[in-house]
């Protein structure tokens, strides 16, 4: 393992975690929050001097670096930030208990959006400022933001390959153009640029600036903190639906929106996972509408509620206008359902991912196929690409992968001794970055009274599930640290 | 499609199903059950006069057959099979509505033991004897059974190779011997012995031989109807604890036992799979043992009945002495777990097979590997043995089609509007041969709330849980239907 190359990293990353606190503390001294500003400054001595140390010490090494320290690398990196992000929750007192703070902030980098807050409100601002962001930060990526605005490891090396793919959701890593860097900036832009446009949509819409922004943060993450008691219930249907249009968008593949500037509309039209997303979305929509129908007053109030809902589930953004526990069983096994399949890959959102369950959909229809003509070659594609073998292969790791881990984190966290559906959504929500389950840990209720085991169990299923598994599995390999 | 050799095949699956119908309705005849036994007479005349119109109107064909027309035809012979083997249900007005008889047959067949009846004391001894063997039969297949009694397409043609495949549970056939015929018939054989044995032992414990044959049956096809409303619980410790054992033997791969007769002990007791059954069932008596502290009045009972329930899960078999339902939320996770693993391949037990998992662990850890060592060549091997990389596809296929039918089916079932854990493990229990899930489908309640529609889904998963899935997928693809 390169050792030294990865601390360097690891620093790096905690020098832009320093930079994006002060405005946190800003907001914080603006509002008089004083003890809030010391929990800051406090936090950024901290953060700093472990960047401080972490530069100095693991100076110079070769230059070397393979996909395993790629993915490792990763891993440590979102463990570190967190550990240091929450610190600012817990010095200020607004959660006292450091796991529950480590959640908050690990639900917020991941951008899950569970929470074990019982309520936000009385919060000071900075913190729940600190708290949104951390959506904003962890939707596109530490890493990716890292690699667009500096050239480490010498700019478009197998390193910034083996980190793009490692932290970019999906099975194919998203290279817009040839050079990593140059992707990883662009992406940033478009990213920024449509998070802008959410803002002012939403200051339209009478919000002030702070929630405007917050609100923002947790769309385009898709992630799902609130800075309301209510999440997004007691705003105007008019935001309502603003909210449900960027969350929606948030869910795609930023390179449909690349093409789209490329003016290659046709491209965007025809792909294939964007349909299976926008065909599941609006068949989930009709479904549970009719399954509704009687429990709101107009059919419009329905499916504003129904799209809101839906979305928010599908794009793993777990805003909430609705206690959907209260849904009849067959709308709630679909909202349960779109947990697991997700957004696309590419977008900030979480889930299996609309692509990978695609090729999961025609790789057994070319087994049924290869039963049928056994003697005929087929080739599974995808916009009319074929798909190489070892992305199939992966994929399939992947969906192994995913049950192994979801089936013992439910198995674990029983312990507790809460009711089988509140443990499996438990999971499900946490591993697909959603934010809240159905039953005790529903849309109006939160996570605190996990044990601090089980709640350990669902900080690792969050960081293994925003991270695509293989970062946090290779951290448990002893492969991986055995030397050669 | 070779729909004149399949026609043909399907007609002799159906005088098997007659020849083993008359012990049935002599039983109702000494019983003096006449209306049952009118029933069985008619259903004997549709069985003879189906098997009759098959055999004549399909009479010479060429002699080649595919792999797609071995899988179609056991899906056939499935399901024709359980239409007419419900007749006598309905037909003596045991279970009056034609669904209801079909899934219990279906029920029967597949070894699942999911009943729409809520009690069965009541009902003739015939009709009882009748829906305990369809658990023996289905067990270890009934076109095995062909196999082992006559030279169906020759003997030991393709034909036979893709049937007993496609029958067989397990990720790779289990081939004894190099001739299908005689390894066929060597597992009947083995089959027959040890339900002999379990009869016996079962007599020993003072009870009747009507009833000591109708556990027999459904203990050796891990099948788990019942002759009492309690299922076994008003039996003595003894015969539960027999039960015990003999479930957890019937659970055994087949192989294992023919090796012990040729005395190679050392492969059996290397036996990866097997480890991993017993290691699982251990590991669970324990840990459910541990947390149902208290709940009985002494440690003996406490072992006696965490075992026989994990056993009787892990098995797929579904006998109960007790209400898990009411267990701790971690005991019932633990079951839940175990629904899903199942026993090993080459028994009679269903699931997701010992044997599959340690496949799809193995070759998840070799992709894990493959990224921390990319240069070299990970091969996945089991009991020392490498695994083709065909039969490491078809598993990762498996799972795929299995999640994807299981996720299908509950989001089908949900419109009948009950709880989500109902749902899901109404269709784990179906999915997977057990028989009884939890809430209103748990061990002291039955499937009969369910709409048809459900029902009828049920009914699918079942089959498609026993034939593994493909015979059931194959029939709904378009292209086994098309003409090349």
């Amino acid at each position: 393992m390169n050792f030294k190359m990865m601390g360097r990293f690891v620093g790096k990353i905690l020098l832009v975690e320093a930079v994006f606190m002060v405005p946190a503390m800003l907001i914080s001294l603006w509002e008089k929050e004083y003890a809030s500003v010391i929990a800051f400054l406090w936090s950024l001595v901290a953060v700093m001097v472990a960047a401080a140390l972490l530069l100095l010490l693991c100076r110079g090494s070769r230059n070397q670096f393979y996909a395993k320290e790629g993915l490792a690398c990763v891993g440590i990196c979102w463990i570190v930030m967190s550990l240091l992000g929450c610190l600012p929750f817990y010095l200020s007192g607004a959660i006292p208990s450091f796991i529950d703070a480590f959640f908050e902030i690990v639900s917020g980098f991941t951008t899950t959006g569970s929470s074990i807050l019982p309520e936000v409100e009385s919060l000071p601002k900075g913190i729940l400022y600190w708290r949104s962001f951390s959506h904003w930060l962890g939707g596109m990526g530490v890493l990716v933001f890292l690699l667009a605005v500096s050239s480490v490891g010498g700019g478009d090396s197998g390193f910034t390959m083996h980190l793009l793919r490692a932290e970019s959701p999906g099975p194919n890593v998203g290279k817009l153009v040839p050079r990593m860097r140059k992707t990883a900036s662009i992406l940033y832009k478009l990213y920024i640029i449509l998070t802008i446009i959410n803002v002012i949509f939403l200051l339209l819409g009478g919000m002030n600036l702070f929630e405007a922004l917050c609100t923002a943060f947790g769309t385009a993450g898709t992630g799902g903190f609130g800075v309301r008691n209510d999440s997004i219930a007691s705003y105007s249907p008019y935001i309502q639906n603003v909210c449900t249009v960027f969350m929606l968008l948030f869910g795609i593949n930023f390179t449909c929106y690349y093409l789209l500037l490329l003016r290659q509309f046709k491209n965007v039209l025809l792909d294939e996972e964007l349909r299976l997303y926008l065909g599941l979305t609006v068949g989930s929509i009709v479904l549970i509408t009719l399954n509704l129908k009687g429990v709101y007053a107009t059919l419009g109030e329905t499916l504003r509620q129904v799209s809101f809902q839906v979305v928010s589930i599908i794009t793993s953004t777990g805003y909430a206008t609705a206690d959907f526990d209260l849904w009849p069983g067959f709308s709630k096994a679909i909202l349960l359902s779109l947990m697991i399949v997700g957004a696309c890959a590419g977008s900030t959102g979480g889930g299996f991912k609309c692509g990978r369950a695609l090729l999961v959909i025609k790789s057994l229809r070319r087994s049924v196929r290869q039963v049928v003509h056994p003697q005929k070659v087929q080739v599974v594609r995808v916009n009319g690409q074929p798909v190489g073998e070892s992305i199939l292969q992966n994929t399939n790791a992947y969906l192994a992968a995913y049950l192994i881990i979801i089936l013992l984190s439910f198995l674990l966290i029983s312990v507790d001794g809460f009711s089988i559906t509140t443990n499996i959504s438990a999971v499900l929500t946490c591993f697909n970055n959603i934010g809240p389950g159905f039953e005790m840990v529903g849309p109006t209720c939160n996570f605190s009274a996990y044990s601090t085991f089980s709640k350990l169990v669902l900080i690792m299923d969050m960081l293994a599930g925003r991270l695509e598994i293989f970062p946090i599995l290779i951290l448990f390999s002893g492969s991986t640290w055995r030397h050669r």
